[in-house]
């Protein structure tokens, strides 16, 4: 299969900058084989004009099939949103749910530019089988939560390990250890994710430092912060995502600089819940790799990258009153190549460049808010809603072109979201 | 003329709340005559399937054709932005350039569903005609700077006036007056723009504690508030709307309540200018008329108030760290009644009721963000980029129709812009 997009406008990042270029992209199979020459007979061709190609967008952490709670319980105070209202639904849901709710969260992900996301929940074989079927690529854990050796800890991360072995050999599906959180996980049984983690060469996926609430019980129960205990225990050791890190002291930030971990920042999520605001501008002067989550639809209330973009240009500029933070470029760093770089993929993916996975997201610029042309960057940040997502590409295959959907029956997953839906609300 | 909106969900507010029913409308003329009957003859028949029929939204606050600009300059400091970038370009403008780009905003207004806009800049007869042109409804104002008598300030009043006699009659072209800012316009000339509001019975449209900056130099020059000193000099006796009110004392917003002023609050543009963020539950909580503005796409970048509506609910949750402050309908409010009574339209626009004019904004709610129906009214808040809105109606009359533009040429305003953008750019 290969694929040619003729005469486009291209999002390319040479350096530590991006620049606009005209110019047409050549796929064979799964990969970016030539920019620059148009000159080919590929089985597709695709027009560029009015339309802008950039590197299809990471979403590095959500809970796709919380998509199922989208719009349930919202302006409600956290606690009362979680225990009242989402933990007693999450507890209704089967597989068939969870998988339904995966295809409408990748349907919502694919229609609004990304190519690739990190997700953390508990029917992981259902998630694997929407990823499987759609085409996308992702990063899956099984939240594991415990305490000590107890059985339920034992058996979550048995549960992880047959996944993996279910759905090796996938190039698209890959794995990751989901610690849930500090709060949920105790030290003892953390040791024994990190040991999980080894013996499957896994990367990390934990909540951290999320809210206050989360601060004054690590403190209470361990005299010192989660990202402290984190150190101590040696999670750090191994590549970590770690999702939210609103409440970091500046110590904390030394910490995660030195340590390379990578951060997710879940702006819409975190002011939704009224959790707060992650002090964004001192990790980036820190150094510290950060990247963009949605978290789920639950608490933002969609998937969309772009909105997203928006939130983490925007909100720091204000917070610290300083316009010139968090530029357009940074924030799409955050949601392509800083989030590929988290993933290991930094020569594989989150970029248009030779040799690259051809992981790209088209976009229709012909729309009022793309008028007049000038800073394109500027315009992907500030001007994009993310309904002008065209045209997807992942691994060399096109899973949506002109706004169809080539790999998910839509009408389907509508159907059975809104069965499932009247269920669990009755 | 008479439209019949078949079987179609709609947002009614009834007493102090919204709330969704299946129903139909029906239009005679200018106005809503019946809700609920389907049982009519009408020249124009919509299909309510998939469709969510809302009031049309209202932004308070822009200039519209700083669209002209849209990124042109950003991320950058406040001053450099404004001195030299944004100032520069103002003053190549042509009257004709003007009227291009407000037809360019216009264009994105009703694309995103807004059917009413209270503007302020230079060219107001340009505005007007573009206005009068497309069928929207508007509020627009001739930015009125001066100093003492001074002979620009007079010539610019007499402007403003020439340009009221001209346009009377337009029942959706209504005129306001606008004292720029109060570091802008000296206390004695703003005792003029009274007066010749008091002369024309208008109301007052001006830039409020937008900055520190402001603050400052009010302090300096007046050892008060800005808003202490509107209130000395009388502006507040007239039906005012302040935008921004991004830095208020406690007293401030206790005389801003006493005096009813109608404060418009510009998240997007107070974040991206750096300038800060508005205590906006406290205005809340001592029962200001809080509405909704972009301000111009020249810091924004759009005139998107489905973006603007997601950043006022969602970002004083987070700074305040209170999930359940401006909720989804407290926001809707902003942009839809709170704004009409800003106005003094409150028995005219602004809901959908019996014998309210017909200005209306039907979404197309069949996408992924609108899976699973739960509550629509969190969905308009918390899921709706814009780009939803499928038709428009204003004052009884179709302005797009299943995101075809009735008034507007767009191929023509594109070309312009395009023009006009190389131009000022050479």
């Amino acid at each position: 299969m290969s694929i040619l997009i003729k005469n486009i406008l291209a999002v390319l990042e040479r350096g530590s900058d991006f620049h606009i270029e005209e110019t047409s992209i050549y796929i064979e199979n799964d990969r970016i084989v030539d920019i620059g020459n148009s000159d080919y007979n590929a089985d597709c061709i695709i027009d560029g004009k009015n339309r802008l190609a950039m590197p299809g967008l990471i979403n590095s952490h959500t809970h796709a099939y919380m998509s199922l709670f989208r719009n349930y319980a919202d302006d409600l105070p956290f606690s009362q949103w979680l225990f009242d209202k989402i933990l007693p639904l999450e507890d209704k849901l089967t597989g068939e749910d969870a998988y339904w709710g995966t295809m409408l969260g990748i349907m919502e992900m694919i229609g609004t530019g990304t190519t690739c996301f990190t997700d953390m929940y508990i029917f992981t074989n259902e998630t694997s089988r929407a990823v499987d079927e759609t085409g996308i690529r992702a990063f899956l854990s099984r939240g594991l939560v415990g305490s000590g050796d107890d059985e339920g800890g034992r058996r979550r991360i048995n549960e992880a390990k047959e996944e993996i072995e279910q759905w090796k050999g996938n190039d698209r599906l890959n794995y990751i250890a989901a610690p849930h959180a500090p709060y949920t996980c105790d030290d003892k049984f953390l040791c024994n994710v990190i040991d999980f983690a080894r013996d499957y060469n896994l990367g990390i996926n934990i909540h951290l430092s999320e809210s206050r609430n989360e601060i004054a019980e690590i403190y209470n129960k361990y005299k010192c912060t989660p990202t402290e205990l984190m150190n101590k225990i040696g999670l750090f050791e191994l590549n970590t995502l770690a999702a939210h890190c609103v409440y970091l002291s500046d110590s904390d930030i030394d910490i995660l600089a030195e340590k390379k971990v990578n951060v997710i920042s879940c702006p819409v999520s975190n002011l939704k819940l009224g959790n707060g605001i992650a002090p964004l501008a001192k990790l980036v002067d820190k150094g510290v790799n950060v990247c963009l989550g949605t978290d789920g639809a639950a608490s933002n209330n969609t998937l969309n990258l772009f909105k997203e973009l928006q939130f983490v240009t925007l909100l720091h500029k204000g917070i610290e009153e300083k316009a010139d933070i968090v530029s357009a470029s940074t924030g799409l760093r955050f949601a392509s190549s800083n989030a590929a770089r988290a993933l290991s993929l930094e020569k594989e993916t989150g970029k248009i460049d030779l040799g690259y996975k051809a992981d790209l997201t088209i976009l229709d610029i012909d729309k009022p808010q793309y008028y007049p042309r000038n800073n394109l960057i500027s315009a992907l940040a500030y001007s994009t809603s993310g309904d002008e997502v065209d045209t997807v590409i992942v691994d060399g295959k096109i899973l949506m072109k002109n706004k169809e959907f080539l790999t998910i029956d839509t009408e389907k997953v509508k159907y059975h979201i809104n069965r499932i839906s009247k269920g669990l609300l009755n």
